[in-house]
């Protein structure tokens, strides 16, 4: 389905950049979750563009509105349905784009395929669309809080400036110490300094983002299609301009032997325990218990 | 869907490495297809293992048998079930493994997910498992040769010595010129060399494999969840041992700017040509026209 | 998935009768087709309750807001998304019944499964939700007209008074003659005088609606699972209050000899005609080019 | 998806009825389910024709084998691959109505369709299929008998000779006590009678099947599109020849009011008890916790 992710619970969402609004409805969310509102709203306001002199000026507030679904701060079983109204939808900024296909857009490739295309935005493709991946995510992100499930997403590259550790775990706090959401500081420093100067020249920068999700349960993925690693491996590059994804050793086990890469493991007071963790807390599919470490790059 | 794979044309696939047989069902195919039961083979027999003293030892003949969906060499538009009995399935051989769970293996993870596990070769998690997704891509090969899309796919990596040529589209008998499928005669030979000294090691190495689609029409693809290259990603990063998959420039995205990566278009003899494919032929989820490019690392 | 319908034009319907809204994403719909957003609303409207002294007194006035994937009365082929704001919705007017399951509602079977219930107006089981199915077919029903299909949807049977003739097609003006929708003037008299009469003695009546389709293109439905008969009987046993369905001769079938009710076939001009329609248009699960039959019982 | 049926658990069947093989995979199976393949193989021989005189004459053994998900007697939660080898294939007997097309059969829509048909014992279109049916529910039998649940279902009315009690229980013995399956001996004897001197006219029956299941859970289904209703309405208009199915009054309740329709609950010792059952045990598509009833047609 084009419009739809998930299994248990499951996304479809909606919406051109410059339509009248968009947004989506989340299905398969069990009853009685609590959800807080101004929580999921502060989600959203994590990926808004517009916040820095960094990033694309549109500034479009993304207030969600939950139309669905709730009743009294909890969940009815039922599809959650919400939408973010389009404000700063200046459609005019556009006429001039509506015979243009830009390089690196989907441009040319909309309008192959469907013989007609919203010019206005990116239209469906573009990364406003996120939006409602975000907002699917914190919706449902007290069900990962009650297991102790905690995930960590950061900056890692920009330009080839890049933090060296691999795979740390950072706190929140550390990440959103600065605009580029780097959280070493003195990189994030590099990369500032960086941004800057190519935005000057009317130019843009490639990254990586890393992700660390500890306290997983093991056993979670399919032994065959519906790996752990490959559905998160769908969902990242699903994200507009992402270009590649690893896991663990990911393309450096190419120059590693076995012996290097296979992750021993020993029994410590009755529990298995993981020496390393080049498989990036995936084994055959399936998570072992060890942290989910992947690394994805954007053009 | 666990042992399902596919949207229009769909794999569901079943088998234990050493139970009594492994093999699957393919539905969607079109009806009054042409299918050579031996190209299927053919094809079967590129991927067995035991052709040569770099590989495993087991050596299963794998000859398909296919049960249904086929009258006179031509599609009835019914599901084709096909499978491979097991012959060199020496349970006895894995009974010391029975309470083992050999590291970089789905032993642990498998007995934690579902409290029981077929300990013999790997049970479900066997690579073995991949006879059944050649065997549905070789019985579907013909909508490919009929549309005139080709496909190489070939090692270019092997414990760091890799084809300097990047996604160059080589022909098969390049390829299978040598046991390890590398299409450059003197790469081929090095990795040869070094396969052996690691073998005697009681060793094993990670490697690369490159992907180069061409004649692919504009448009295949959906702009947001079923992109063609996270499609692809879920598919390659399904496979048994892979670690990461980029498309195009990938990683190597991270370093470069906008203005590098960015492919321009002209116009020539009214068609849209590409100057360049760092894209790897996928622009906002949706097939270009170019070259589809991507490179998968195995552990 | 509970609450996506359809396989290559897909509904995902979300709202509680008195939440803030009801509606739906509509997806899989080819792009460039036309909709006229006040045909769609003129079928909505023939849905409204409240529109006779027969019916239900719940006024909404179910205007139909389209927020995405439509652009200048063309589909973009995106996701086309849609909503009903509530309007009429005194939630008070609820409040006693808070704690108490009406008979031959879902208020006990919703608690029972979910733990939690929006008890206003039904909440997720309304019949206000069949809103959101209207504006779907409402939406594409340009596909049916572009291959000429029409459809003849009236009441046959309130309370035991009967339209005789068995399966014939009448004309929406002849349907939508009266207010209780039933073709037939005598019967339709009969029936509005019935429903008076019930309706001051505080009770309500079962009845049968009739369904006949033509034009229908030959071989339409799967020959196994995804039957024609089998998906629209799934379709209409979702109908809020409906108890069966029979095609064709239906349960009658059990009383007669497979002599009387095999529909001959000959050859007229070159063509296969069938002799009689006892099959109700399809054999095997698949459309045989006759009309297609049906009828639905509701309590 | 045309060959696949069922939400968590799935069936993917396959096979003409005369071609090598038919058969399926059962995939969401949970593992460690203890599986007796002869209780398998005794349903099985349930639904074999060719057992009275009464029934059709082909003579298949339909000895199930199973290929996979399975160890030593329990279920390893892998896809479970069975296959039903044909045997009593006797392709030539088929070969006059290559080009025949026989009334009341798929054969004409098979053809339009597909434009090729296995024309050997209606191919695909075979009520053979059903054994796949069988197989599936037999394997998974455990899952209701491990939570109390029973299921009765009998003929009960074969061309107009019908049981009076309406939704009674019966039990296995009383069913099986006779050739057609009717547990109201003096019934079955007029039935058994009737088909035998239709059949020497060489004509065939329409007739109805009841289903009684009781000990289900309140809960099961879903509100809206998912219905428990018209799921088990989707399946049973897949059989073979079904042309209608009721649940509760069903078409009766066209005639009723609401007030004699409606079943009133009480509390009895702090549990909910409904006085009377028209809604055959499914209230807004929730099962309600009262035996679920319904009865389908067949030509």
């Amino acid at each position: 389905m084009s419009n739809t992710f998930g299994k248990i619970i499951r996304l479809t969402s909606f919406g051109e950049s410059h339509g009248k609004a968009i947004g989506g409805i989340l299905d398969g969310v069990p009853a009685n979750l609590e959800i807080d509102p101004e929580k999921v709203q502060a989600e959203l306001d994590k990926r808004r563009p517009g916040q820095s002199e960094l990033s694309t000026p549109r500034n479009e507030k993304d207030t969600i509105e939950i139309l669905s679904g709730l009743m009294e701060g909890r969940t009815l079983g039922t599809p959650i349905a919400f939408q973010f109204r389009n404000e700063d939808a200046n459609s005019e900024d556009y006429d001039h784009l509506k015979n243009i296909n830009r390089p690196s857009h989907a441009d040319y490739t909309l309008t192959q395929k469907y013989g007609i295309r919203d010019h206005r935005g990116g239209g469906r493709s573009s990364a406003r669309e996120t939006a409602s991946w975000v907002a699917a995510g914190a919706l449902v992100s007290g069900i990962l809080e009650n297991e102790g499930i905690e995930i960590s997403t950061y900056v890692s590259n920009v330009g080839g400036i890049e933090v060296k550790d691999v795979y740390r775990f950072f706190q929140e706090e550390e990440i959103f110490s600065n605009a580029v959401r780097c959280p070493v500081p003195e990189v994030a420093l590099q990369i500032e300094e960086k941004i800057k100067v190519v935005k000057q020249e009317n130019d843009s920068l490639g990254g990586q983002i890393t992700c660390v999700i500890r306290n997983l349960p093991v056993g979670l993925g399919e032994p065959v299609f519906d790996k752990l690693d490959s559905s998160i491996g769908k969902a990242m590059l699903g994200i507009n301009a992402v270009k590649g994804i690893e896991f663990g050793s990911g393309f450096r086990a190419a120059s590693m032997r076995g012996s290097e890469h296979n992750d021993q493991m020993e029994k410590k007071e009755g529990k298995v325990v993981f020496k390393s963790n080049h498989a990036g807390g995936v084994l055959g599919g399936i998570s072992s218990g060890e942290d989910l470490c992947f690394r994805i790059a954007f053009k």
